[in-house]
């Protein structure tokens, strides 16, 4: 008999091991007849993996959302309407939305949008077109504020949204130094576009940001937190921005990393700024066409790293935690569809 | 014979402990028939003594101004011109600007700005109406950006800024608590109109946070810096604002405290900022008016620290590092002017 698969919270961590914290799960199909008004039935197709997972499982973190043990695992979902009540939506629309990690999810309409039916890489709604794309966007647009010329120092640099700030950065005409954790991620970040790389695991990143921004730095999209922040800060320039987009480095770290030197924000009035994707929301429209555009004159490229199957998502997880993924981490669910919604 | 004092820098600190740093010496007073084109002698009436001042003679700070050691040390001075060489002050002009410790000054007509000459209260330019003042309202107007009804948080909230801060925020309909070091200092605090003042000495800040600001916290104006700054991130709302002023707990402390949650900044979308004072010299005049409407109308009021005689000037800084001054620290020099510039 068909059933749904999904992965419940079975535990929180501060930990990066993430695997143990999750049971798969096998339920009933969701019943098309018992839909209550404005509710769907979506089909999953792609799911990002995305350092945010993390946040919400993690305890104490104060995010603004969160999973509790018991619940049913959130993420960014790109699916197929096979059952509707709302008017808003018909069975084999595309929809992109923060779900969960389930074959089949019921959900109220406005947890989704839809997105064109005709677009031949609908997973781009959760990467380039989507978290990915929009976070680097935003950070940029919205916080750093930048005027041609300056310096950006982009950390996590090799990562999903590290790798679209990289691009972006150069169209916008920065000087762009990226951070990440290996040689070849570092090789990458040069190939499409970084002034320079540096490899926070092999240098020393104060002394290498000396060396490659010799004129300081003017803003940092951060992605990490911790020590390299703090590295950051010793060559910041007078009116400095700074992105707090995320703090992977402090998701799975019982002993945080003390930030000593804040006094520079004073001493170089720097503006530090944290920022989350979705109170842009009013702005998506607007934001994927300039990156469709980007896309489609080849200005920007994105590396994927897919992953067959729903049961592989805890490892997904645990893998971009660690730093082993290779481009934005994706699950992708080839099943057919299932008989009652047939 | 008449000459002129000053305080010498002769070592550097990080320590609070100030007044073996500085020399007393002696020197010719300054000749008026040997004044270059736009230069000017002004005779020392009062000096402002500030929490910055450590910072010019504290290593390491990269802070855009410094004192070095062997230099006359500087600080914020109104007084009165008694010989001029340029076109726009007149012997008997009264002017402030960042100055010298020292009775008479060479400076050039760019470094000072007149003050009313009728004004009854010329020490107030660098009180109440120069840097205490326009900090207060600078770090409110244009940093935190404060909405009526919301909560301030101030550190340091009986010293000379702090205690306009409390006063300035009530205005602007704010619910003010503020951060003091003793029983005497929060009963001024809660006298000039705080709905509440914690004694950090006494009581465990987080706590007393959750207590008295049980809505949250929306913007903090931090003038202190290290664990104080981690409470209030504890407690601090969605879209909070915190305007970094100083962090006077770090300037003399050899082992900085490292500031362990901001990834709170990302998950409360903050927006922590670092202003200086002389950013905003445009918009002084402006200001200053602003600021004499409310004294005009006994809206605010200052409680001033007055020390006699050049020669306290170190005392008066280790002082004020140690939390000992008794409001605005100020130093008044009543002698006559000398018989040359008569």
């Amino acid at each position: 008999m068909e059933q749904n698969s999904k992965y419940i919270l079975k535990s929180t961590t501060i930990d990066n091991n993430v695997v143990p914290c999750f049971d798969f799960v096998h339920t009933p199909l969701p019943d098309p007849s018992s839909l209550q008004e404005n509710q769907l039935i979506v089909q999953t197709k792609f799911i990002s993996v995305d350092a945010y997972n993390k946040i919400l499982i993690t305890p104490g973190t104060k995010f603004y959302r969160t999973v509790s043990v018991g619940d049913t695992m959130k993420g960014l979902v790109v699916g197929e309407v096979v059952a509707s009540k709302s008017t808003k939506f018909s069975p084999g629309d595309m929809v992109t939305g923060e779900l969960y990690w389930s074959s089949y999810i019921v959900c109220l309409e406005n947890q989704v949008r839809k997105i064109p039916k005709e677009y031949p890489h609908p997973h781009h709604f959760v990467t380039v077109l989507g978290i990915s794309g929009l976070t680097a966007l935003f950070g940029l647009k919205e916080v750093l504020l930048p005027k041609e010329g300056e310096t950006l120092v982009v950390s996590a640099a090799a990562g999903a949204v590290g790798e679209l700030v990289v691009q972006i950065g150069k169209i916008f005409g920065l000087k762009v130094v990226g951070i990440a954790g290996s040689d070849e991620k570092c090789k990458y970040v040069q190939d499409i576009g970084a002034y320079h790389c540096i490899n926070y695991k092999k240098s020393n990143v104060l002394e290498s940001l000396k060396e490659h921004c010799p004129n300081g730095v003017d803003m940092y999209f951060d992605n990490v937190g911790g020590e390299i922040l703090e590295s950051v800060l010793e060559v910041i320039n007078k009116n400095g921005r700074i992105a707090c987009c995320g703090m992977i480095s402090q998701y799975g770290n019982a002993n945080q990393y003390g930030v000593k030197n804040l006094f520079i924000l004073v001493a170089k009035t720097v503006k530090m700024q944290g920022f989350l994707l979705f109170d842009y929301y009013p702005k998506f429209e607007e934001a994927i066409k300039e990156i469709m555009g980007y896309l489609q004159k080849g200005m920007i490229k994105m590396s994927e790293d897919f992953n067959e199957g729903l049961e592989t998502a805890p490892k997904v997880l645990e893998k971009l935690l660690k730093g082993e993924n290779k481009g934005k981490s994706l699950i992708r669910i080839k099943e057919g569809k299932a008989k009652i919604y047939q």
